[in-house]
């Protein structure tokens, strides 16, 4: 069944090729086309355009199909092109001319947008949550290693002291960080498309505000033409989210795997958390850890996935939209999936003790060595050339106490002030 | 059953996401790992590294399971991590120890290598050949409609006389063109990696110019450490290669998008080719070609996700090569379908006739003003500038009569000298 | 002169190639390396790290170089590898060991950190700016067109009546929602990483939260980690948000490239905007556009080539950042002279009067068509397929008279409803 | 002067805007548009549509236009929008009338088009020159350090004894294989386009063949509409050549960059081709190679920006072509200077001595212990799981000796093979 049948049969394979996924992808969007026609439903109501019985005949069915949504039960069969055409057949079916009235002053357009507009908004939330326990365990992590020390490294060259605590308070700011852009998806996702019809509007005396307000909107995508052109770019911002979250992760997990070989030895996982060679018996690989790097590369492919895929379209609506959610939609579900297995492996994961203590790593208390002759009177450049002699004759000795006291470093995490800035996120943003 | 099972319990949430849809993926693999399977065990045989007994059972379990995918009868259960680990325990439970010396020689790493290097080098022979099928069309097509004007754009301003025998042998041109890249994806899938392990070759004596022949490979990559190398080049040059031709037919399906509008209203499609609109009755969208733009143009995408997920990777294999085949797998079949879509709609296209008659085009003419006044002995930008001002001040009549001579023109489209640089790749190209 | 100087000469081609464009395009940092040393110095000096006659002197030769910046006569000469090394030669040439302490506690990664996101922060206010002011001309210009009535395309086919008044409109309101992106941009670049030296802090016990209020920001990047982790992420956030709003500019400009040719022919460009052709004196080009639309898309590449640069990068500085700089300071400075070729066109453009006049367009009634219908009764599906036979069987008369009237509608723009959603972004935003 | 010229002012703003970068990025193109007028000259003669006389007069200006170039005095004033104007400009204040012939039967599109494929054809040629000059160099260090053994990897941890020789040869092979995409860049830049005109052809008679010839084309592009589909699609092609060898740079970098660390300490470089830090005296950082892994993965994004900046525009030419030039020529100058550094810097690299000599490598020899097993008659998985066990609890001793004997192992590095393949690809290849 589909909702703009003209009598005219499609060819079956033209027919197929157009419907592509729909039907398993719009899954994603069931239980927000039911809100949304809810919502269209009663502001129908509220304008005359149907009568109050027909809405509550509307009202119910919707009830019902939520209901299925909920139990798991609900389907979308061979008979339908998509989620839309099966929710109008199901109120058609049960309430008649109630059921056919409910497509008034609505197109497909701003229908699908509607839907997905809802779902993408209702993802940022649901991946903020997600990312903020996150940022909960790191915190802990880098709490619980404060004093574990390791080398910090530049030009892949060991550098300087650093440490464990550092580094997980690192990846908990930056994730922190990364909300930004999902706030940013939060936004653009937060506009009601609904009553812009097929992109120019409609001559039904319909109130926009209404709908925007119960569906809980917080703006109106005014302009008709505008609202239409929201396709894609909500779906290009939750990705340019993804893609700078996946980079994080990606970079925190080369890290992992890099630390976890016998080079740098600095981390260790449960023997169940590895996987084996079919030919080395001595190896346990870090696969989880290079398949979530992995992945997170490759969410971060998405936003030009987007822009190659509706580049230079002129506004109104193109077909090609149409792939955006199997672009888009699996994805998604993925990046939450990487997120639980992160909360899931990172608990596990063992710092080796005293690193720091291996000759190979003397050269990073260089710095201290100049710090010292500095607190002596020595200009920094003066003292920078003396050290760096000593260490091109061999006979550089390593001055390993050192003590630092500002905020940020080895012996001052700040975890604190960092808690703090998750509490301003909390209280300022409407994904806290 | 995981070949490389160290008898320590993987965790099963590790477990399932680092598998992912590795079963599901291989199946397109399957064929490959028996062909490989078959040299291998024949090389063993001759090195005499298995007896010619066991050579006959594992020729014989391979065949049996070459005659499982033939009737399609051939799955990967839950039991097994991959299609590699499927036929090693196939081969194991019927023929005992000889099943267990199959993997003499071989890593896991080099087998599923030897698969992809079979598959990607059989695929881009499957794809010339429906390209060579669409070129054949295009050509056909050409011939039909080489008295058909069109106007000719630059600037999306109608600029000049055009045809649709020149529109048809321009794309007929540009597939022939395209499969340059096949070739090269072609050259470098056609490397035989097997036997160099997991990277770094072995100490056992086996023949590697053997098994390049008998699996049909025309080189050996030599160096263990470069074939290993080669997992992630050849995917990103069939993806090049799928970019390449994906943005032809993209530019195809816009052209005839844009020429189906009532605005240039060129062609037309069967009714039963397009789709309807829920609330505009009077639509007759091309949506087929839509979705073949939109499809091509996230096609274009894959070289770069492929990039993103093997960048600054270090030589030697990672885990996150895995992924490349749910990156590539998928969209190579695609593209396949595309092909058929296009092969199957292209012949339906109707061209409308007289369109040069419009007024709305009669400034494509003024080249041919220009032409004739230099016939007439008048310099080039003289009579440039003597047509531009007609056109100007409103006295400009179009020379309408026109009379082209050269190759590649409306009235001598050169068709046969295309299908002589037909004929010189299908000679000249292990793809023809 | 390099401040890294250990008395071994680098090769002079090595040099050559290390350095590539800095000097150049260290110009855009200067002012903010000098901004940030004033901070470092007070902060030093209130620390008791230098003294207060040193503080003074650092301060004067500081302000020296800002008036040198402000007249145009600074210069970054081939003595000297960067802008860093420059204006500590300065310091130490004019006011010798007060020169030579100005770079304690602070290491050359951090000080171009510093300087990058006081730039970029500042970008970010720039361009928004520029963008609101082209929000106000689009508003403007929705108004004086409020009655020009024009076709709206869905699939590239006339579908509904649509108004300039609508088109130019949602342009304002994508562009305002764009700036959900600079916001998060502005985000991420107002963390102040001063004070995380090499990446690893220091043992000196200087003051992050005096230099994060003095330079203005607000917030500190607390872990000397992550601090040095926002090289890359800042910039490939400025990238988002340009590619977020290049692709509307882009969009803007297809649509007026294609409404500017002779089959749509809705706008006009006065002739001293256009180009003409070589060989065609009838051509008026819209360049201007097909330029910007141009530099548009390429603008969207710039995060995935930021994304290619630094992906796969473990934690900790890697030389490969210097080339950010190469890849996005440039573009950036493009994109506001987009801006202003924009707002200096768009006021130029001329819309033609009574587009839907033309039969071609009768179609895009239908939809009024069917709502009279439903306004007497008929179910909507009813009269769908009674107005689709007539316009099949050549019966159809377009029912022109419509009025619109809810919000973002033909007849009811909704532009104080947008102006509001302005103000409101002015008054809740630091971009505002 | 712009050769379009139609009497009306063009805006200046506008001007600018447009030409861009014109005049600097057509050196590039200027020997090959002299080239290209040439051949068209002499064409014309030979149709008779300019005289001998003007012809030999158009020779002479032109030949005196090459020797400028070849001696560095020709240059592209501001009176010139480009490169074309500039040569036409230079024959008709120089030769009268016969200078404005030049431009008889030919548009600046298919002008452009003609020199922009002269140009890439012959930077294949050169960029492969180059390329078989570095695979010569690392044929002779795989040679000269054949006997150096290394550590191979998996998954980032040491998994099996490798080489240098190895390693080297990996990369002669992988540049040689990088090839293949150079050589279809070859393919579709050895496609005369010129006689196309603005796409169209025109009426002129002239002989397309003759010019093919001259310029040394080995195909003529049939069809004037393919012709000028070429623009975009050369650029793309040549594209995807660098990305691919840039990637097998980068990962040679990156591999490079590692092994220099302190963790692995595998290679040196001379100090004066290493970098120092401003605060850390003991740092000797291989920035080169950082920056060569960086540009090249910058270089990896340019097809992904060039289809961006050329995707969903239809058939025809569109002014956006003009800024391929802006995206494509310093990076492929800049790639031919990277390959020249690697030339320098790779003969500098010192290798270090007994690697394999560490405990921490002993597992590296796991496979030997099993394959030692297997010769005295142990199946191979039995094999494997007693390794592993003595691995886990500590037993193992390992079984350093160990004699490879098949091509492409550490103790048969197949160098002649190798070689063998380079000189099929001399004899074989238009780039050889």
């Amino acid at each position: 069944m589909k909702i703009w049948d003209k009598g005219i049969a499609v060819d079956k394979k033209i027919e197929q090729f157009t419907i592509g996924r729909d039907r398993e992808l719009d899954m994603y969007l069931a239980q927000f086309d039911v809100q949304a026609s809810r919502a269209q439903a009663n502001m129908l109501a509220g304008a005359g355009l149907i009568s109050a019985a027909e809405n509550q005949q509307l009202q119910q069915g919707l009830q019902e199909l939520a209901a299925q949504l909920e139990a798991g039960t609900f389907t979308i069969g061979e008979d339908f092109e998509d989620v839309h055409s099966k929710i109008e057949a199901y109120l058609t079916e049960h309430y008649g001319d109630a059921g056919k009235k409910i497509h008034t002053a609505r197109s497909r357009n701003d229908q699908v947008l509607t839907a997905i507009q809802l779902f993408l908004k209702d993802y940022t939330r649901r991946a903020a949550a997600k990312t903020l326990e996150l940022v909960e365990v790191l915190l802990q992590k880098a709490e619980t290693h404060k004093t574990d020390l390791m080398p910090g490294y530049t030009h892949f060259q060991a550098a300087m002291p650093s440490s464990f605590g550092l580094w997980f308070s690192a990846y908990a700011e930056h994730l922190l960080l990364d909300l930004a852009l999902f706030e940013a998806a939060h936004t653009v996702a937060d506009q009601n498309p609904l009553g812009s019809g097929a992109g120019f509007g409609s001559s039904f005396p319909i109130d926009r505000l209404q709908t925007t307000q119960e569906m809980g909107f917080n703006n109106l995508a005014v302009s008709s033409v505008g609202a239409q052109m929201l396709r894609g770019k909500t779906e290009k911002t939750v990705a340019f989210a993804l893609a700078g979250m996946a980079a994080t992760l990606a970079k925190m997990s080369y890290d992992l795997v890099l630390y976890n070989g016998q080079d740098m030895a600095f981390v260790e996982l449960p023997a169940a958390f590895t996987t084996g060679s079919s030919i080395m018996p001595h190896k346990k690989n870090p696969d989880v850890f290079e398949l979530i790097r992995a992945r997170c590369n490759a969410l971060q492919a998405l936003p030009n996935t987007l822009m190659l895929a509706t580049g230079n379209l002129p506004s109104g609506y193109h077909r090609d939209f149409q792939i955006l959610k199997e672009i888009l939609f699996e994805p998604m579900t993925q990046f939450l999936d990487i997120l639980d297995i992160v909360l899931f492996a990172l608990p596990q994961l063992r710092i080796k003790p005293d690193l720091l203590n291996q000759p190979k790593y003397d050269a990073v208390f260089t710095v201290e060595n100049i710090n010292q002759l500095i607190q002596t009177g020595t200009p920094f450049r003066t003292a920078y050339k003396q050290v760096g002699l000593a260490v091109e004759d061999g006979s550089y000795v390593p001055h390993k106490e050192f003590q630092t006291t500002h905020l940020g470093s080895v012996h001052n995490l700040g975890l604190d002030e960092i808690r703090a800035k998750v509490a301003r996120f909390r209280a300022g943003s409407r994904l806290g």
